[in-house]
């Protein structure tokens, strides 16, 4: 079944309010923010990824949703399956705990299984967070809102192209795609004023889609202005060709959000050291999604982003 | 790696006080009780099972841990992967439907995914139930106590070996197997008075143990008293193999509790039609578990119970 057909099933089943009609990174309830991801050997991961990092990106990217939502992290139930490899397996569950004892977030339960032999390994954790006094969603961004970026783009993807050209490939950029870093504390300080905001995990260009898609506007976005790491631009240049590929890349774990034009992003209690970018503005007139570089319009990439990752054979949500 | 050493590895992990020790059938938070299950393919249920079967089971499943608590169907997320048997999975969608519908739970999100070509098909869900005045746990049985069972024992089991000799097989057994039932209005009920209660899906005699271990005490189970159904009765008979069999089979998603011995659960609001079998009692002073028969000690079987189902090569837990 397609993914989109999927989607449009389960939207019929999924009515009830907290569900926010399967459009946003999370779910709502009593006060929590519910998350779960789930990942598969060879299609999120590298089989020759390092397990403690397999188990680190785990918990990293669920808490990326939770911080999209300013929500602060408050226990995770982990799917888990268990193979021949017992080093493998410890070394997995080594990332989990780092992970986990990093960020505050709780180990409640969940379930081990065996699949049968041959099976490619799949994970899975339910990570919920406690919602701060304001939750942002995809779905309010407004007329004249300014577009920002917390984070830098394309470095996991470059690391991921590293490590497909050579598997033992190490590095800043192949750090990044292995151990990514949810924006917790940066989530949490622009909740209460981000009028929408969510996760970049497919690919910016993707992710910008669907908040325009979901406020009903369009998003213009200035390509030059994407930021980018020091590593990035060492590896891959910063012409044209190289910020397409950080708007698509995915796996960046970067947040996106708007935020009233009038209020600086400076001025909130931001961690030190924290990379924060306009790139981009509400443009209810123009189409869903237009991109700029010098002040000249630039056309769309066919791809906007990546709706899975490694693997190219079916597509993934990035949530129902 | 085998599963009794990730336990014992997640439960250094899992040290907050609503993780029970992952020795419960569910876990706590802020009034909430979570829970998850993720079932595959020739491991938990068979390739032939019909799709809609499978998704009403993965719902029921959980849902019977939600029942163990006494606590009320909420909320869910859903892990799905996605096949190119558009029919399959359009027909799992129609099942967890049902069940969402059929127990008042409110599907809010999850994630689909689509694993590599040729990979087993691996669901998950993650349950949430709101507790009750009193959430029971397996950890309080009393000497004294009796043991009851709600629903009967071997269905499941019976439904499945039919099966396994004869894809085709139909019946009330297959139907239970296929399509089990969580006892939510008698977990409710019962949830008040019970000094332990748990949900039986690995066998009663494992669960028993559980039971046993957690509260520190021992259990001696009377077989002359399980509950068989009529439909077990016609296809096993109800000798001391059959009762054996329906003591070991699993998949039963029956409540296993104790009960003050002075407590009458007739004198409760059970369901009208619930099937409730006093089966034993806590004996203190005597092993962990114990088997009598018309008054006389029974060996205990070598196998108490299935660690998993329908395939036999690796151990599951019923639970981290």
């Amino acid at each position: 079944m397609r993914e989109s057909q999927a989607i449009e099933r389960l939207r019929r089943i999924a009515t009830a309010p907290g569900a926010l009609g399967l459009a946003d990174d999370a779910a709502l309830l009593d006060g929590l923010v519910l998350t779960h991801d789930t990942i598969a050997e060879g299609v999120h991961f590298l089989s020759t990824d390092p397990a403690a990092s397999v188990g680190w990106k785990l918990v990293a990217v669920n808490l990326s949703d939770i911080a999209a939502k300013g929500a602060r992290p408050a226990a995770a139930l982990l799917s888990l399956t268990l193979s021949d490899d017992e080093l493998w397996d410890m070394s997995f569950l080594d990332g989990i705990e780092a992970a986990c004892e990093s960020y505050g977030l709780a180990l409640l339960g969940g379930d081990t299984i065996a699949l049968p032999a041959g099976a490619p390994r799949v994970f899975g954790l339910t990570a919920i967070g406690r919602a701060g006094e304001r939750t942002p969603l995809r779905s309010g961004a407004r007329q004249g809102d300014s577009l920002w970026v917390v984070g830098t783009l394309g470095d996991a993807a470059a690391g991921l192209a590293q490590l497909q050209s050579d598997p033992a490939s190490t590095g800043q950029l192949v750090e990044v795609y292995q151990r990514p870093v949810p924006q917790l504390a940066a989530g949490a300080a622009l909740a209460p004023h981000a009028t929408a905001m969510m996760d970049v995990s497919d690919g910016l260009l993707l992710d910008a889609s669907r908040i325009a898609q979901a406020s009903g506007c369009g998003l213009e976005i200035d390509l030059g202005s994407l930021p980018l790491s020091a590593s990035f631009v060492r590896e891959r240049g910063d012409g044209a060709d190289a910020r397409l590929f950080a708007a698509t890349g995915g796996d960046d774990y970067a947040l996106l959000f708007t935020l009233p034009a009038a209020l600086d992003p400076l001025s909130l209690s931001l961690p030190r050291r924290t990379t924060i970018s306009r790139i981009g503005r509400v443009d209810a007139q123009g189409k869903r999604l237009s991109l700029v570089s010098n002040g000249k319009a630039v056309p769309l990439p066919e791809r906007l982003g990546h709706e899975h990752r490694g693997n190219s054979t079916s597509p993934m949500a990035d949530r129902i």
